[in-house]
């Protein structure tokens, strides 16, 4: 059976649980426990050369890493249920605006970095990550309030959704100002009322402490 | 024609640059003058919600942003000279390994950080950069070691290599010691070699000053 090796609090991870749900594919899960640094072992390089979660580990072995090339994998190896959909311009406006979630905020606002501005910069690792998050949803603020569709783009939950919800997620630990964001968040509720989101919730994880 | 919106010296410019020249797609090249702050105007709204470049204009007026995004959809809209293989599970690597570049590096020692660890954390922007490009190479040195081929995962240069030519560029600029890379340096220089990767050259372009 595939593996997904995860963890519940893990937003790349709860990208990767959302994208399962969407497109109806049951898999294992197996925790990696970051808190206790258990991505931080020589055996977690087994898995990954990163010291990340999520890792998808397929039948045949393959394990496959970084939640965006694994939804994109998905999408192009399981075709029903689709993420993305047809057009290649709508294909890439997604693509663009998911970026901007999982290069220009996520990464930034990633427990690594984090702690490198607290303990070698003396930082307010809050501020820190407010601010970026902020700035990220500002532009994604903007995509969505000039879009007609249900959710971002499109009128059914796919790709971007995936990398929005968990964001969010993350952006009301730091306390970020949501409302700040309203369409987001609009789109964010009508993501929640589904079941494959709803069982993605971290706190619905075996793992979650 | 189709319009290239970059700068010289942005990375993210210099990727699509490449991958346009490996595909053999000719465009024309407008100017955003980073260093004059010409993606802080109001004007470059209409081009990008975020202060970033490229953004590359289609005939049909359609505005692509993302990098990352923009080579999956050149890959799609003109199939010719594919710059991902076909294989599922290939794509999958070569994504993960450009997104170990597109997210986990590149965005962290992008100008905006670096002026805010310097501004508001008065930490050395230069250290910081060096820091995280030498994590991710870390990984992607890994990765090439252990793969036999020409290049990062196939034996001709694509999708990956139009992130790891202009990440070795700017880690030199940071004076990254690049000697602990010898493969990426390795297939650095294969790439060097090729027409697309020379005409790309920050130092190549009309604007580099």
């Amino acid at each position: 059976m595939t593996i997904l090796h995860g963890y519940w609090r893990s937003s790349a991870s709860y990208r990767v649980r959302i994208a399962l749900g969407l497109k109806g594919i049951t898999v294992a899960h197996k925790t990696v426990n970051l808190k206790q640094g258990a991505h931080l072992l020589p055996t977690h390089n087994a898995l990954n050369t990163q010291p990340f979660v999520p890792i998808l580990e397929l039948e045949d072995g393959n394990k496959l890493t970084q939640s965006a090339a694994i939804l994109d994998y998905l999408d192009e190896a399981y075709p029903a249920n689709p993420l993305l959909p047809d057009d290649a311009i709508l294909r890439a406006r997604i693509r663009a605006a998911s970026q901007i979630i999982s290069a220009d905020i996520a990464p930034i606002q990633n427990l690594r970095l984090l702690k490198y501005v607290k303990n070698e910069l003396g930082g307010d690792a809050q501020v820190w990550a407010r601010h970026w998050i902020s700035e990220g949803f500002k532009s994604l603020e903007t995509i969505a309030q000039a879009s007609g569709s249900e959710f971002l783009l499109t009128d059914t939950a796919g790709y971007f959704e995936c990398f929005l919800v968990p964001q969010i997620y993350n952006a009301r630990r730091f306390e970020v100002d949501m409302t700040a964001f309203p369409r987001l968040v609009e789109i964010e509720a009508k993501c929640q009322a589904l079941t494959a989101f709803d069982a993605a919730r971290p706190e619905n994880q075996a793992d979650a402490a």
